[in-house]
Parts: C-alpha cells; structure tokens; sequence
C-alpha cells in the first residue's frame, strides 16, 4: 500500500526562530506594519507500507530520527492512503 | 485590527527540489521505503490591517513581493483576524 505523509515541523514555543525574524524585519523594510513571523517547514512524503496503523507508526519514527530535532522542535502529521 | 496569516510556500511542479531528495535519501539509508519527498514552507505572519480584504491583499503583495520567488514557487494563503 502507498501512503501520503503531511509532516510539518516547527519550533517549540520559546526557541529563537533567527528566519521568522529575519523575514519580519524584511517585510517591516518594505513598510508592512508585521508584528512578529514564524516559520515553519512541512515535508510531504510518498512512502510504503503495509497498513495505514504501520504508515503512521513510520511517519513517527521518521519524525523522531530524522525530520525534527526533538529538542528544539514540534511536529504533527497526517498519513492518507493514495492509489 | 490584527490578523494572522498562514502562507505555504512550495516549489513549483517540475523544479528540482534539492532538500526533498537530500531528505529521501536519508530516509532511505535509514531503511524506510521512501519513494520521493517535497519540502515546503509555512509563513506565520502576524500583522495589522484596516479590514479583512485589506488584510489580504496585504499578504498577496508579501507574497510577490518577499515571501515567494514568482519563476519557481506557489503559494496560497489564509487570514484570520485574531484579538
């Protein structure tokens, strides 16, 4: 079975997040009236498995070994069946 | 009044996308059977503005202007006003 997988990553409250305020700085430059931006990254996976409980349990484990830093960031996906 | 914008930020169908096949072939040497990844980016953008379609034409212009390069990315976008 071939799955989809919507993972998006993002810091944990209270991290410094120097692009967000790279990018509010920038925008404020432009004459935006930005308080404050964040940033955040969403990997879209096309994987194998053979359920939709073992794709999930996957995607976790991707998330915890590789996709996010279990120290700094948060992250939450979604897991679809495709054909 | 303040709002919140979510803006993703993904490349274009049929640009090369260097950092999603840097993330595949991590995930395949650690033995997922990952057949392809993508990898995009989320803006959350808190800001003011006058009213809602202000808002959003705001962050249309962000998006041409900063947020986006127009020769190899979409986007799309949701405001809310927030308290």
């Amino acid at each position: 079975m071939r799955f989809k997988a919507r993972v998006e990553v993002s810091l944990k409250p209270g991290h410094s997040d120097p692009e967000g305020e790279t990018t509010a700085r920038a925008l404020r430059e432009l004459n935006y009236p930005v308080k404050n931006v964040g940033v955040s990254k969403v990997y879209t996976v096309f994987f194998e498995a053979s359920s939709k409980t073992e794709a999930e349990e996957m995607v976790d484990e991707m998330c915890r070994r590789l996709l996010a830093n279990p120290t700094k960031d948060d992250y939450k996906f979604e897991v679809e069946e495709i054909e």
